[in-house]
């Protein structure tokens, strides 16, 4: 598991000229490959992390933050050559916030299978010097674990203080504390799930359809053929977005408005507020997503499945937990829905694991965990300072 | 406002050599042209249509069933060339039915703008002799009801005995009742609502986008280019499917099952049986469907807006109906919920009308109008026989 720290990155964009990017990486599974759970042994390969704030001598006080599916490890900066944009968790972390850079070691990995520096399909697959397009393994939350645990391991950080993420960073914390239980302390899944349901994974095929419907998607080879499916990912972008937000916050930031005009075109112009930002959501997220990580990304949260890893039984995954749990909803979050996370936290109480459950009054939808949402922040503060103390830390 | 009748129909279906399908058409607006909302003079112009039962002597026995967006007139009998397929309301329709056509006259006509045979951007445009595209007028909910009433004149029918349909079947029984007071006797809106929200329309702006995304739509000169958009509007259907559907339908009917497989393939087949059932429906549907049709009927949806056309007001909008009503939701729809169809009830109330409402139990989502909901077709029954013996009609 020997690791090599570069800084600046790889050359495995060959978008544009081949530039690097200045992505700071470790190459992990150096030693020996990682086994991932299609069978193939894989690696040596790079992770992309950020961290915030400084890691003690014990190593004791790291939290490893895991983000969404269209996240990436910039939690509290921009990401690099992007100016316009705040990192994605700024209202969660930093000095003074919840996750308290003063006090905590913040830590976060781009997953493998993404396009902020990680391996990925759009890296340089090392047998034939191209990119990897669908010739990238299949990759499941529990390979991007298994990979952070190598990042973790090459850091020297034995034990997580805590795990936390929103969305599949939820599924991630979960498989965290059932595949380590021994190097969890803390964990905490926000607006997660056990497993995906029926309709969180049609939404998902809607979006896959759209890329590789896309001519310029090539059956994946796009970079070879220097294209890019644009419009596809467009469409899957917006698909998405919607179930991310609740109808009554889509009601109220745009109801019927029309976009600069009065009156209706007759015409298939995005009269309305909704469709023009809808348009701008797709077409923007083209500039800094890769087609098929989409594709993989989407794959690994479909398939999975907590309780099938574990003979279809929650509790059984649950058993060995020794982690403090603090299970988070929201009221309008109809994608990861309340309901799910009961059941996560009924199976950490049929194994008598210590476990706090907040279900938060919002009807932002599932983009809450990202937004200013004060009970939560106050929930979340006050369990991680409980777990401070009783992992010994000092009074902040 | 004279009318030819023809059967079989007109040649305006240029793919596969031209052949013609044998839709029973009538000419309309002959005499003048229809003023469409978007301000074009339009006609003449032909309207597709189906009938059940008879009409009797006072011609004061029809029931006007007005079809969703991909529905057609083939209520009670398969399409022309289509032996696969029953009518698509043969279980609301029919002797003993609660649309009984031992009774009632039953007549539904393709909207203006569809594309099984009434006037629609596939058919050909006079001024060029090329199908229409793009150069076909966008229209409205009140176009399609007026383009209706053109059709009632040309039947010699003063009065409907009963308006209903559901989805946009609803908005145009809604509208009927709003626009013609004097014609209508019984309003039946189904899983309806007085306008489309936010969320409605964005769902249509990710299928318009998805088919204008196609290369092969050529701008929406595909048939001119001897191609078809097959893949966008398959993306579309796909995305609108899963709005149809409940959670808890989905659910029951896939779960997590996988299609023919008892391990994942860690590949983008479609492993799930959800997936398999989606593609599907996506493919099926680019048989029978015009992709043009598709934006001109979602755009004709959205800009729906019943309060809007009358200073924003729904009980102004209602104040004229003499119409009885009875008004239909689903608890399991969240496409169109209860609440919007709690609000028009109100509005209702507010201007005095003679007005049920029923919220059927059921989980099977906005597709439930289309199942077997005995509920729905137990009061639906009852409401019809009141309102036939108000009408003086003679006990069954």
């Amino acid at each position: 598991m020997a690791s090599e720290i570069s800084r600046p990155g790889r050359a495995d964009e060959p978008e544009k000229g081949g530039e690097q990017k200045p992505f700071r990486t470790l190459k992990l599974g150096t030693r020996e490959p990682l086994r991932l759970d299609c069978g193939v042994p894989f690696g040596p390969f790079e992770v992309a992390y950020e961290t915030y704030g400084e890691l003690n001598e014990a190593k004791s006080n790291a939290i490893l933050v895991c983000h969404a599916l269209s996240g990436d490890q910039y939690v509290l900066q921009p990401p690099p050559e992007v100016s316009s944009r705040p990192g994605w968790w700024e209202i969660m972390v930093g000095p003074g916030k919840p996750l308290d850079t003063t006090r905590y070691f913040i830590l976060c990995a781009n997953v493998l299978g993404g396009c902020m520096g990680s391996e990925g399909p759009a890296s340089i697959n090392p047998a034939t010097g191209k990119p990897y397009g669908l010739s990238f393994p299949v990759i499941t939350v529990r390979d991007m674990v298994r990979s952070q645990a190598l990042l973790l391991d090459a850091l020297g950080i034995e034990e997580l203080f805590c795990v936390t993420g929103g969305s599949m960073g939820g599924m991630q914390a979960l498989e965290w504390a059932v595949c380590y239980p021994e190097r969890v302390f803390a964990a905490v899944p926000i607006a997660s799930a056990a497993r995906h349901s029926a309709q969180n994974i049609a939404f998902h095929e809607v979006g896959r359809q759209a890329i590789m419907a896309d001519p310029d998607w090539h059956g994946g080879d796009y970079l070879i053929h220097g294209t890019r499916p644009v419009r596809g990912l467009a469409v899957a972008r917006m698909a998405a977005h919607i179930t991310y937000l609740s109808e009554p916050s889509l009601h109220r930031k745009f109801g019927r408005q029309l976009q600069d005009r009065t009156t209706y075109s007759f015409a298939f112009d995005a009269d309305f507020q909704v469709e023009s930002y809808l348009r701008h959501q797709g077409i923007t997220f083209t500039d800094r997503f890769d087609a098929n990580s989409y594709l993989y990304i989407t794959r690994a949260m479909d398939y999975f499945d907590l309780a099938a890893e574990h003979g279809d039984s929650l509790v059984e995954a649950l058993r060995r937990t020794r982690a403090r749990w603090c299970v988070f909803s929201f009221t309008g979050d109809w994608l990861y829905p309340t309901s799910g996370n009961r059941e996560i936290v009924r199976a950490l109480n049929a194994v008598a694991a210590n476990v706090s459950f907040a279900e938060i009054e919002s009807d932002k939808g599932h983009d809450a965990f990202l937004l200013d949402e004060p009970e939560l922040h106050k929930i979340l503060t006050g369990f991680l300072n409980g777990a401070a103390r009783h992992r010994g830390f000092r009074s902040p």
